[in-house]
This record gives structure tokens, sequence and C-alpha cells, in this order.
């Protein structure tokens, strides 16, 4: 095979380059192509879209199983994405793939999740991008996981994406037998029913540690996270374009002049 | 005057409780009802939608000018509207304000932004909220912005906001004089052409700095960074179902089983 005409796909997520997720993902994509893994040297999840302006940007060289497997950076999954494209790689990858998460990126988690906004930093740089996660939080089997990654990358390489579109897929954490399919869906409006405990610390000084548990707040079965509970692949298109086109003409009724 | 009855608001930021711009917004806020200040304790810019689950948060009471002003969070601009409404505070404020930030929160940077994140969190907890931000870096004159600010905020109070709506609006910095008025806007594509400079450390080390100038890719007058060119104040409405929807059925025709 001529590896110089097989895809290159940049690797990278949020839970930091010592992550199973990410070695099963970049595992997976050398069926794809040429892998190359860029990601943060430590945890960095709810990071949203996190960019580091000012503080200096380093990077180490991080081995797996007695080989370079990629460069770790301290940064935010989005700086991974910008340093690897502008700095590290010499050529502009044809993907970007972030995860595999542990824990679903669903409903509101969308906004917080820095996954998705590795995926959304690729697709701002003009390459098409897609964010996976396994919805589980423990230590699991990804190779189903990991053939989902697949086959969507494949589909992405071949069909390409719209310039402003990433993909955010969420994979249920079941045997492979007990998936019922892949569901197209949309970001549902459940979020978490917060609380702030309030704690005491050993020096008897207060602290605050955000906890609590998620809300599901739809019903329908196209949206993400209730296509995860039913056991389908869900694959939801996502932009950036903020704008609420449904409210923008009521405003302009307002009296703000 | 029976305080009980004004609105209560929560102003917050991403600049830092430090920073003239959330003391301008305050001073503000008080012709429209009764201040409550919750904010981060150092500059949080550019953090996105970050939250903190990793660690505890922390809060302080922040003095100006002689006398309590507000409170101050080791967190992020969205940790600070959940922790004041989840832990802070006795009652559900009636508004949050964001800012004024120093520098235009438009196009591209509404994703990167932590005072949208923040008038965004308070808009999933239930709240109408707005985020300010002024189109300069410098110290500045505040008195047309706080004009501004009030003028908004008096309105969402009267009309109210959608469920999932919030109003993200950047005012020229220009003297009073020179503004053309108010124009209603959509989020631009405008963002910035990168460069990660390769730079040597004092101990001979590699580091890279994020830098670059902006791209402004738009040119219709109704788009943010457009009208604030023009000297409008832009006032974009922004919601967060990041869903593509004019993608989605053309996603259903892919071979994905």
């Amino acid at each position: 095979m001529n590896t110089s005409n097989r895809p290159k796909i940049l690797v990278t997520n949020d839970d930091g380059i010592f992550a199973p997720g990410i070695f099963a993902l970049s595992q997976a994509m050398e069926a794809v192509g040429e892998v190359y893994v860029v990601a943060p040297d430590a945890e960095r999840s709810a990071v949203g879209h996190a960019i580091t302006l000012s503080d200096p940007l380093r990077v180490w060289e991080f081995e797996k199983n007695g080989s370079f497997f990629g460069w770790a950076v301290n940064g935010t999954p989005a700086d991974c994405v910008k340093l690897a494209v502008k700095a590290l790689l010499d050529f502009k990858p044809d993907l970007v793939v972030s995860g595999i998460n542990l824990g679903p990126n669903t409903a509101m988690n969308v906004i917080y999740s820095g996954t998705v906004s590795a995926a959304t930093e690729g697709t701002i740089l003009g390459i098409p991008s897609i964010a996976f996660s396994l919805s589980t939080f423990r230590k699991t089997d990804f190779s189903f996981a990991q053939k989902v990654a697949r086959q969507v990358a494949r589909q992405v390489l071949q069909n390409g994406l719209p310039e402003d579109t990433l993909l955010n897929v969420n994979i249920p954490a079941l045997p492979e037998s007990e998936i019922k399919g892949i569901k197209i869906t949309r970001q549902g409006k459940g979020r978490y029913e917060e609380i702030l405990e309030k704690r005491v610390d050993p020096m008897k000084r207060t602290y605050y540690w955000l906890g609590g548990k998620k809300l599901i707040l739809d019903t329908d079965e196209d949206v993400d996270e209730v296509a995860v509970m039913n056991g389908y692949v869900s694959i939801t298109p996502l932009h950036y374009d903020l704008t609420d086109y449904r409210f923008l003409k009521q405003l302009k009724t307002w009296d703000l002049e």
C-alpha cells in the first residue's frame, strides 16, 4: 500500500493522552488512515470551547507500549487541534476525530464538552471532524465503539461534510448484539439538576463542589440521549452559528432606540 | 421606594472581579434593581463554556472603595452563575448580566467567550440573561455602554425572553455622538487567522504561543461585527441548540448501517 495516499487523521480527546479511549480510537483509525495523536497531558473535561491565550503551550512526546504514540500538550482540546494543525504537523489533516470519551456528550452536555469542542475547532479550521463518546463512565470494552468510529470516519472521508458542520456520535455501552441500529438525532434539552454542596476542608475552610443528577427532559425518539437510552448509536450534526433566528424578528419590534 | 419589589440582578464577567468593566456594569444596574456581584477572582477569558468539576470552588468577599462589592470565586464565569444561584443567593435572580467585557464578542469569538458563557448559564438556569462587550481592549470610558446596558436590561425585564434565548450585546468604542443606532444582528463567520508562534524560553526550552489577526469574512450589515464596525450597537439573540437542522435530512441518506 502506498501510505502517502492514505488519509491523514488527527486524533485528540479531552480525557487526556493517558486515557484508554484515545488509545482505542487511534487503534481504530489505523485501519482507516495515517494516525497522528495530539492530546491534553491531563484530563480537560467540561472545559467547553476554552483556548489558552495567556500562557505558553508546551509539548512532550508521549510513548505507549515502547514506541512513540503522540504529542501531549498542556492545553485544552481546542488548543491541541490548533497546535497540531498550525505548528506540529506539516500538512493539513483530512479528518479530526476526538474521543472516545468516557461518558455521553448528549443534550446540554454538548455545550460543556471538551470532546465536542475539539471537533468544533477542527471544523473551524476547515477539516471534517467527528466527536465520539461512549455512554459509560467505567472502564469498558471499546470494540463496538471502535467499529462505529471506523464506519463513520470512512463515510465522512467519502461523503465530506458541509463547511460548518461536525458530527457528534454517542454510542450506548451495550454489547453489539443489543444495539438496535443508528439514529440521526437532534440535540436534546436534558440538563443536570445541580447541587453545589457546601463542605468544610481539613483546615476548617468552606468550599463548594458541583454535583447533581441528570434530568432527561425529552421523550422524542429523534433526540440524542433518548436514542442512546433506547439502544441506538446517535449521530447529531452540529454547527456553531448560535444565532436564534426564531427570535430575531420579534426582537426587532422592541423599543430599544 | 420599597426595595424588595425591585428586580434582583446578578452581575458577573470573565475579566475578573477586579476589572473596571464589572464595576461599570454593577453601577449601571443600580439604577435598574438590586445588584449582586459574583465573579471570577482573576481573568478567565476565552474559557468557553467551561465548568469546574474536579476541584473545589472557594469564595471570598471582595471590597471596593471601602465597602462590600461582591463575591470572588476561583472558577469560570459559568461556575460563578451556578454558584450564585445554587448556593450564595437565597433567591432566584430576575436577570443575569455579564460584562462589560473589554473586547468584542462577535462572530467566532462568541463560541470562545466567557462573557457569553455566563449569560448562557443564566439562561440554562431559567433566568433572562444578557452579555455586554465593548469593542476595545484599552481602558476606556464606559458611560455610553452603561446607558445601553440599562436600556437593554429594562427592556428584557419588561418583555422577557424566550426560554432558551439570551442576548449578546456589542457596543462600539465610540463617543455617543458618533453612534448610528441599534441593529438586531446575527452571528458572523469572521474568525482569527491564527499563528502558533514557536519561541524559546530562558531555560532554552521550546514553547508555543497563540496569536493571529482577525479575519472579517462577512459584509452583510446585519452581521454582528459588521454592525459594530459601522458604528451600531449590535444585539444578537443566541441559543444553545447546536443541531445543524439543514444537514439532518441529508445525513439520513448516508450508508451507515
